[in-house]
């Protein structure tokens, strides 16, 4: 870390900067030019707060040199993580669909699109049981009751499971459940997050829609500083001007983290776009620029023509996306250049 | 509610959709024009999902009529709410400020700052005992003991108090607060939002950094169904492309919110700015554009060099900023054009 | 196009309206319900100011059905445009790379990079002579010397050549110009728009970082509008707030942008990330999401150690991008689903 | 500037750079830490491109420590600058309103509105003449005609006159325009800023809706450097993801502008809500956030109901809004802190 002083800095204040550094144990080097001086902590400097040291009245300017994500960083774990999730591989070349409803709705829907999206080469299923609505009054999801559905689905199929988790409260629920997720408006509930980090189980952690990809990886850390090391970090679209489709999907994300980190990615195409028009397009994009796998929303029910052409594929339309992916894959930029 | 078809749509599908409608007590007037058919929906559609119905094959495109969040909303409490805060109105005319330290560190600091704000004009106290930290690895508050001493403060003072909650689980230690805040990153925690619901006291909630204004009454709803009428909006600024301050502090909120809905409106110029040095301008401007108060971090350690600077004011500086404040607030635009 | 009108709304300002409306040619339908009142607009609405009939009064809000860009949208030209430029063709399952250094610098510098980048698959040379600079200090260019050298290396390699105008004036010197770049700051500097639609040449017409995608094809329609048939449309990043790439590349814009018209679509990986390392990945994502083909910088200066490392490839990471590129052309995803 | 190398950086390369820097004047201070070594740079640096030394293979990171707009900054400038406008003050404590109509339409409308604003305290007419439409068929203003119109009406009633420039060849119709605008979509048409700052007259230049606060100065420095010393800035909103109003106004850029720079801060409250209904709110806040003056939008066409309600205040409200910004403005945030 790096402090650039401001010019003619009171040295009383300078000196009782330097004294609270030692106490944490960074020694400093000062290097002083003609109009500023500068300072290098050298040292363990992630837990110092690099806001609080920008705002002290004799501080110019504060600079990271070394990234504050100790563990999900590459630096001290320069190789892929690669997580098992009961037999099915995430990360380290493998290239793992995900695809399932967005809600559980009923038993015979659940089962159809499971057996559908197997048979097209998916690897897990996903299905929401706990459903976060910005409306009071919109449909919940079926709680409990979905989860069992899933579990149900699993045994039926053998995929192993993913589902979104909403409060600390309901982790007993989520004991059989392969993968928990954490959505995008949960990313930096931290109450949340250190209690996931007890468990030993895998997460899938969402990038929230207004955050950097250094608080996400943030983020992964209280997961992995609690002592689970199962992170997979999920790319799922930003929020920007542009309205045509519902949130920008960050794909550049995509090997800025694979420099980061040693994390698995996953790609949302579904969330993201908000469009089932667009989901194509958007998977085989993910995986070429070097995506471990994409999360989809599938959905079949021909007896409910109000389900037809939102964000969802049909089973068809996601046996073609996946034939796409899976011809895409082996030409994916995988490096880190 | 209207719902502008596709040319051509499939007659099947409608008649499906519309028998859909009827279930849910809502009627149809159909309009037929030379290329497009349109649908106006009369009942009550708050409960009916945009998103859904926008994603339907048959259907070009989806407009409410009636805002969503009937509780939240003017149309039917016409009147502004006020707030009464153990005898301090919030809302209806009155210029509330609340001030008090980010995280609360000791009993002396907490008294001298409340003190001192007290004289200023402030008619609550702020102050952080549980700090959600987007690093695992910086300092989380003092917890139930901060609480505790806050506490202390407020007998010592009679200054009613602000802090906030970052889960459900901890909602028994609020219960001698006066004002439980949720913060920004909250704001869609809507698992926390149900529980606060049920309470009978002052929520005061933040708007999150990538949340519409009409997300931000969508979370009231959440409080407001639950039984909880004392909920009161805060600005504290999104995040955009522009660096020189933490987050732009979105003044045009403030009157956008006093059309839209009857709750009182604070705005924290701190936290959003990021910057003491424009905490001063900002107040004024958020009192002259309409709003009902102010959160703002104070702070006082003359011992500790280390906090000079920050986005806290100083007491002094506090001082002045307060008399700017009461000196504008005359002056204010609370009308409703 | 659909006007809602508010309840009560004024009659004898209703019939004002109807009457000014019918001065355009167009008819209208009128639709009561309980609540509000509608009106169906008939005929050509493309020149109908939005923002002008929605700040009426007596108007709640207003929606177009049809897409206001006649020329640049698909509804009236359903097959892809291809544009042939002195015998490359972009467009229509083609992949055209254009490559070349950021600004021309030298004869040697140029054509160096001009023979190595056709070697490795280029169809056509990019270089800067104009060059916008955000500071007025900053290198601005060698201008018209830069033209001259391009023209060179056009006639040297045979690759047709793409450079920036920054205004009006400079239209002459572009004579022998392949195609004409509008870069993203002047994407709505209509009067240069104006003077490029008079020619019959064509323009690569980038993305502001601020413009959506519908002013992206506005502006494209003032081109077409003015008769120049051949346009290109270019995708390079717009401005959000993450900072670890310099720009956020929005790649779901190439889906939409097929959806929505018939005109080519270039990514720009180099100016978009603002980083070398990001572009292989990026430059394969595009291709692999239906980009006609990408705009990218290469530089090779081993006497100058100043260039190394920028967003610019060198010549021999260039060839291994572009082998990727040509390797994953054919399994993109070119469809509109 | 700090330049901060990557560890092991190759020595060859370090040498290269030094002496470059050499050969532009400015002398190094290496300071090497354990894992990093530092370079400090003395001398003028306001022509180093930061990006470019940002992306050498063995930089970092850079850092500026002084700004590097030297003309606009207040560093040799510590004044504020006061622009006099044939009698009119811009700056230095005064509250300048210009008022007038988004588009000249006719003789009689125009006087009819500068008269009323005259009356009601606005001590400038604007006015529309050539206007930048997003769409080639809109209204693109009365061009020539209309200055000739705003001429006319700053005879009549001796007010200077303020409109919008949109392109270089048209200056020598502005030879009687007291204040040249140059809009936000040509903030960053430098070719255009080159152009106006050889001239000796007053310009307003707007900020570009997606062009931060450094870009804004940078932009400034264009007009500085040329000679024209009369720069007026103007905050008119930013473009966000927020919906309800037009653009997100920036009044946080007000202090931050006033910090960094003496020249004057105008803000638009009307094109940068998009509303009439908050120009009233906005208007005020500005003024008490340290605005020097406001440029708000006024129409009154009894004979035509379509103008009704718009963007555009009424003539009576002008008069009411411009009541309140007299009455805030002295107790206006106007100091440094």
């Amino acid at each position: 870390m790096v402090i650039i002083l401001k010019e003619n800095s009171d040295s009383a204040q300078l000196e009782n900067l330097i004294a609270w550094l030692e106490t944490k144990d960074i020694s400093i080097h000062k290097s002083e030019g003609e109009n500023s001086t500068i300072l290098g902590l050298v040292g363990d400097t992630s837990a110092l707060d690099i806001d609080m040291l920008q705002a002290l009245s004799i501080v110019k300017d504060v600079k990271r040199i070394q990234e504050p994500f100790k563990n999900a960083g590459r630096q001290f774990h320069p190789n892929d993580t690669v997580i098992d999730v009961s037999g099915v591989l995430i990360g380290g070349g493998n290239t793992t669909i995900i695809a399932g409803p967005c809600s559980v709705e009923s038993r015979e829907q659940l089962l159809m699109i499971a057996q559908s999206v197997k048979k097209s080469g998916a690897k897990m299923l996903r299905g929401g049981a706990f459903k976060p609505r910005t409306s009071p009054y919109a449909f919940q999801g079926l709680g409990a009751d979905g989860l069992t559905l899933l579990l149900e689905a699993k045994k039926e199929t053998g995929l192993p499971i993913v589902t979104e988790i909403l409060d600390a409260s309901q982790i007993p629920l989520f004991e059989d459940v392969d993968i928990i997720q954490v959505g995008a408006r949960n990313m930096q509930n931290f109450e949340l997050l250190k209690e996931l980090g007890k468990l030993r189980k895998p997460i899938l952690l969402k990038r929230g829609i207004a955050c950097t990809i250094n608080e996400l990886l943030m983020s992964a850390e209280y997961l992995l500083a609690g002592g689970n090391s199962e992170v997979i970090l999920c790319e799922r679209g930003i929020r920007t001007f542009e309205t045509q489709t519902r949130y920008t999907l960050d794909l550049s994300a995509i090997p800025v983290l694979r420099s980061l980190s040693h994390l698995p990615i996953i790609v949302d195409p579904s969330h993201s776009t908000g469009n089932a028009r667009f989901v194509h397009s958007m998977s085989v994009a993910a995986i070429a620029a070097g995506a471990d796998g994409l999360l989809i929303e599938v959905h079949n029910d021909p007896a409910c023509a109000l389900c037809d052409g939102q964000q969802s594929l049909t089973p068809w339309t996601f046996d073609r996306v996946a034939k796409s992916v899976f011809a895409v894959a082996p030409y994916a930029c995988r490096e880190r250049i």
